[in-house]
């Protein structure tokens, strides 16, 4: 079994079937794609995938997986230091910024209308989606603490609303080819940093600020 | 030709077959979806359905223009007096709601994935995204000329996020039957009021008012 001999190689062939994999998808959809083009695409012969992964199913699997390993280092990268809501808006950005990949925005959208109606692939991405949300409400939380966001805030809706939020602009960047993320990065910060700010006493409004 | 004679009868069976296609669709999906299918779920015999659509495209023609009008309707349905940050909350709550509807919000995520593919369909739906645009837009330009909302926003830009926020939410919608639209609108009112509320003079942040 000279293919399991080396194990880097073995690894660095089933990245590249993914990739392909995740091309495929995303221009032709998880259904119309058959396993003889993902191969073609990874430029394998055809039956080779089989080495790799065993159903198309398995690749969703591992697609999400890739996915769940990035988001976790995304949130580990952060200053924990850092001021809460800059944190935030640091993590939005680099979302953003990753979702003008055309690529990276199909096949989120693809992915999403095929876990309508396919359990198993649904479960896959909630998972995912339950650690990121736990993940995020714990950097608003800490930052409540600190008083660096409106204590008055309902965590898990916020976060949920600040995910809403950048999944919509995945769905735009889907739709729209021309889509410049770059271009909505300073709305979105201060969309964020308005929402989370913690509430000024009322001075502004009638001067009884204490 | 006795279909033809009776044009409120018509209008009715077409409603039906409609309705019937947006289920199929939300369902099964739309490549998925044999016309046989639609016709019984709407409960006629089956060729019936060229009597109203001639192709698929033509269905989703139809719900494109349905969806059109019914936007259409809410924008008129705004009091032109009403505070515009109030219009805007307003307009967003009742997407919502409506949203609620698992149907609504499962054929909404799949003819985005098929629009990806299909620049026919895209079109019918782009025409819709750039008339609420517009219309949110020209809200939006209406508060700030009457010191409603922030002069600093980019209102293309704000309108953009705005609907991706409720896109977003739809797409939540879509993959989790349990999503409860109307425990979200709070916070989703505060972070529309307080992205476009006008900022108040820097008094809160050191005695700088004036």
């Amino acid at each position: 079994m000279a293919r399991t001999a080396d194990p880097q190689r073995h690894e660095a062939k089933r990245r590249e079937m993914l990739h392909a994999a995740r091309k495929c998808f995303a221009e032709k959809g998880f259904h119309s794609t058959s396993t003889a083009e993902i191969c073609r695409m990874a430029g394998m012969s055809p039956g080779n995938l089989f080495h790799y992964f065993p159903t198309k199913d398995a690749i969703i699997q591992a697609i999400a997986e890739q996915d769940r390993r990035e988001t976790a280092q995304l949130f580990a990268s952060l200053d924990p230091e850092e001021d809460a809501i800059a944190s935030v808006i640091n993590l939005a950005e680099q979302t953003m910024l990753h979702l003008t990949d055309p690529l990276y925005a199909k096949l989120s959208l693809e992915l999403a209308a095929e876990a309508m109606r396919n359990p198993a692939i649904a479960e896959m991405f909630a998972v995912n989606d339950r650690e990121s949300s736990q993940a995020l409400t714990a950097l608003l939380r800490r930052g409540v603490e600190r008083g660096e966001i409106d204590s008055g805030l309902d965590l898990d809706r916020s976060a949920l609303w600040l995910i809403a939020l950048v999944e919509g602009a995945i769905g735009r960047a889907a739709m729209d080819p021309g889509f410049d993320a770059g271009a909505h990065i300073d709305t979105l910060t201060k969309l964020i940093s308005r929402f989370l700010a913690p509430r000024a006493p009322q001075a502004a409004h009638g001067g009884h600020a204490g």
